[in-house]
Order: structure tokens, then C-alpha cells, then sequence
């Protein structure tokens, strides 16, 4: 397995980052080969600018256009270059990372806003009558797997299917198929720490456990079922679900999971 | 009316600046006080560390005691002072934005992470048997009202009920029940541009015409019927809305809004 860690938190000490060396240390002890990404430790841009494409301030920015252009162009940064053949090179790639206000961190934002370019990310593939580009379980970086490794400052009841803050699996979706499914990974059920501001130490012990357990049976691990867009389920080029296909009455992210 | 416009996209010729630059003059035009955080203009700080709360290298950071402490002392950093003071002066605030994956730019990102801080944002309010703090519908900021201004590259069919990408108003429940709400905003109906990119300039004095509607009218506009956390609609401590109050089987971030 090579494996590409993508790591947001800006403490060393973290629960966070204790998992991420548990994570390179588990796999590196198993054999596979580990890159990491420490945004933190590496200052990673967080701002996607103009400067990121050559511009000068006269020229006017199209984000999807002049990433697009400098990505086949080979005129894209070192630092973004970099990230790119790093998750050409990854078969699995995990992300730790706390979540802020329901989402990730800034920092973790921009590595996908700025990484993430068009025509890499987003972009691929011909439009015609039954395909609508290579996206949502196709695309550049298909046939590869990605888990997240979240922590929360709440309790877990506040994220369950009638918790306040909204299920964590709907809190998650925007990520896990709007940004990870879309350029074709597969995703892993996500590892979830609620709590974790109040964790004690003996806590973590059984923590630590369960996470080495996730990260050796990754690859017996079914991925979460999104459902492929070129491949019958969506009407062609609205890409609305097709009717009939999820029991009456049932809306939200849930119908793009296979039941 | 004084409203506080948060603006974040790198090209001021962008079809969100041009938005932006109309709220102002709209505003003004009709007598309102307006101030603006143009966040690109301002190269805005978006990454969150240490450095925020005056910690040095041998001190572990923890973000909410550490953002917390530093609110209460009065020891933020003056770029983070001063949005609190300009959340604190507006009764309205608008949020001007392109969706970049699904969600928001990490500038506008990082603008949360660091203004919103513990004993600010959360972290306010007493826990007792009927109250879990003060949050979701009360809070610092109660009684003021936000809208969501924003663009999007693909088309609306792939945003709707049965669409793609996952309806539109569940994509951006974290951010208006998740961030505004949360910390007592009240939230309008979000202002949502699609296929934002093939805009032509006739379609746009149309465009133009329905924002300056909506800003002209935000004074008897309804806003999004949030549930309020403390008001009898949750069980306390653990914050699941109450048996009874949705029709059986309905699930997802639609539960938090009131039918």
C-alpha cells in the first residue's frame, strides 16, 4: 500500500496528530510506504490568489479556466505540483484532521481549493449523451481510497440521525462525495472521535486500538456506496436521480448512498 | 440598517464582486450605514495558530481555551478585534461567495476559525436542565440577521431535490444552521446564482435587478425557520429533537426546520 496522510491540525501534541503518527508508524511497521503532508509543518498557501496561475493584476482571474490552463501548461506551483504527484502516487490517502464549525480547518480548505486544479480535479472527460465528463466514481484519481479521521468538541448524541448539529454521515457528504468521491476515490466509512477535548488518557489507549484496526483492514473495508453518475442512475444532463429509485419520501444526501 | 458585507473572491471583476460592489451602493443609496470586509482586499489572515493567542513554541495550544482566554483578556489580535467589533455593530450581515467545492473559500474559512472564538461565538451561556448554553437561535449574536449571497459553476438541476451534488439548502445547512445560526444570526433565504460562469451581461442586469430586490427587502423577509435549541423542541443533555415533532421517516438537516 502507498499511502499519502494528509494532516491538518496545527498542535504536535494533539489527539489529532498522535493519531497521524500512530497512522505513519502502523503502516510503516506493516511494510507500506508513507508520504505525509503536515500543513501545519509545511505552511502550507491556504489562499487560492492569482499569483498561484502567473497572473499579473492586470490580467482578470477565471479560477477554472487559469488553473486548467497552468495545470496543462506544467506552469502550476511546486508546492501544489507537488500535492498532485504525491496523490498520483498514493493508492489510499487519510486525513486527519478536528473539525471546525462542521467542516475542516482553512488550511485543509485551501490545500483542496488550490490542489484540486480544473482539468485534474474537476474538468476530465468528454460530455455526450450518456456521460457527463468523468466524475462522481470516475475520473483522475479512480481506483484509489481515502478514509477520514475526524475529531469533534461534541458529544456524539448531538450528531446522530435526530442530534442538533445534523447527522455526522450528512455533516461529512460535502466532503466525502463532493470532494473526494467526485474526482473518483473511494471512501471509507469515516473514523470518528466525538468528545475528544474531554478524552483521558486511558480513553485514548482503546482509541488508539481501534484506529490501528481500521488502518490493517482497510483493504477488506467496503467503501460507502455512492452511486456512479455515468452508469444509469442519473438522468442525462440533468443529473437528477432517476424516479424510482429510493423508496417514496426519502430526500437529502441519503439518495446518492445505495441502499 | 447597518450591515457588514463579508466578501471573499480574488478577482474584483468577478461576477461576486460586481454583487458586492452593488450591495454597497444599493445600501447606501437607500440611506444604510455599511461597512465591508473585503477579505482578499485585506489579505486576510486565513490560517489559525498559535500565534493568534500570543502562545509560544513550548506552550501547547488548545483552540478553545487558548481563543477563549484571549477574547476575555482582551488579548485577540487587532485583525480578529476588529471583526468582532464590526459583527457587534451590524444588525445585518451579508456574505458575498463563489461555492468552491461545495462550500466556502478557506479565506472565508479561515475568517470563521479565527473571529469566531470560544466565549464569543461558543462557549456562551449556562448548562442546566433546560438550557445547554446559549446557542442555536440565542447567543452573542442574536437578533441580527444574515444572507447568503453566492455562485455556482454548475447548473441548478444538479443542486435540486434529486440532484448530483445533493439539494442545495442541505449543502449550505452547515454553514447557515452550523456557523450563523449557532451563534444566534437569524438567516434568510440564501440569494443563489447557478452556471455562474456562462452568465451573459443581459442576464445579469436581470441578476442585478433580483439582488437589489432582495436587499431592499430583507426588512420583512421570513427568515429560515430554525429550530430553536432551548425551547422545548430537544431533549437536554443529549440534544435529539423530540420524538413527534417530524413525520416519521423524514430525516437529514430538514429536521431542524420547523414545518
Amino acid at each position: 500500500m502507498k499511502t499519502l496522510v494528509v494532516h491538518a491540525h496545527p498542535e504536535p501534541k494533539s489527539l489529532n496528530s498522535s493519531l497521524k503518527d500512530l497512522t505513519v508508524s502502523t503502516l510503516e511497521s506493516a511494510g507500506h510506504e508513507v508520504q505525509v503532508s503536515d500543513l501545519y509543518a509545511m505552511n502550507w498557501k491556504a489562499v487560492l490568489d492569482a499569483a498561484d496561475y502567473g497572473l499579473d493584476a492586470s490580467q482578470r482571474l477565471k479560477v477554472a479556466l487559469d488553473s486548467g490552463r497552468a495545470f496543462e501548461s506544467g506552469a502550476l506551483t511546486a508546492d501544489v505540483l507537488a500535492e498532485q504527484e504525491k496523490l498520483l502516487w498514493a493508492d489510499t490517502i487519510i486525513f486527519h484532521f478536528p473539525l471546525w464549525w462542521y467542516t475542516m480547518p482553512a488550511i485543509l480548505k485551501g490545500w483542496v481549493d488550490r490542489v484540486f486544479t480544473y482539468r485534474f480535479a474537476y474538468g476530465v472527460g468528454e460530455h455526450n449523451e450518456t456521460k457527463y465528463g468523468e466524475r462522481y466514481g470516475e475520473g483522475t484519481l479512480a481506483g484509489k481510497r481515502a478514509m477520514l479521521s475526524v475529531t469533534t468538541g461534541g458529544p456524539e448524541s448531538q450528531y446522530d440521525a435526530r442530534g442538533i448539529n445534523g447527522p455526522i454521515d450528512d455533516l461529512l457528504f460535502p466532503i466525502q462525495h463532493g470532494i473526494l468521491y467526485y474526482p473518483g476515490i473511494e471512501v471509507l466509512p469515516p473514523f470518528v472521535l466525538y468528545s475528544a477535548d474531554r478524552m483521558t488518557d486511558e480513553e485514548y489507549q482503546d482509541v488508539a486500538k481501534a484506529w490501528e484496526q481500521r488502518l490493517l483492514t482497510m483493504g477488506s473495508t467496503e467503501p460507502i456506496a455512492f452511486r456512479r453518475q455515468n452508469f444509469g442512475d442519473y438522468e442525462i444532463p440533468s443529473l437528477r436521480l432517476k424516479e424510482g429509485l429510493e423508496p417514496a419520501g426519502r430526500t437529502g444526501f441519503g439518495l446518492h448512498v445505495r441502499s
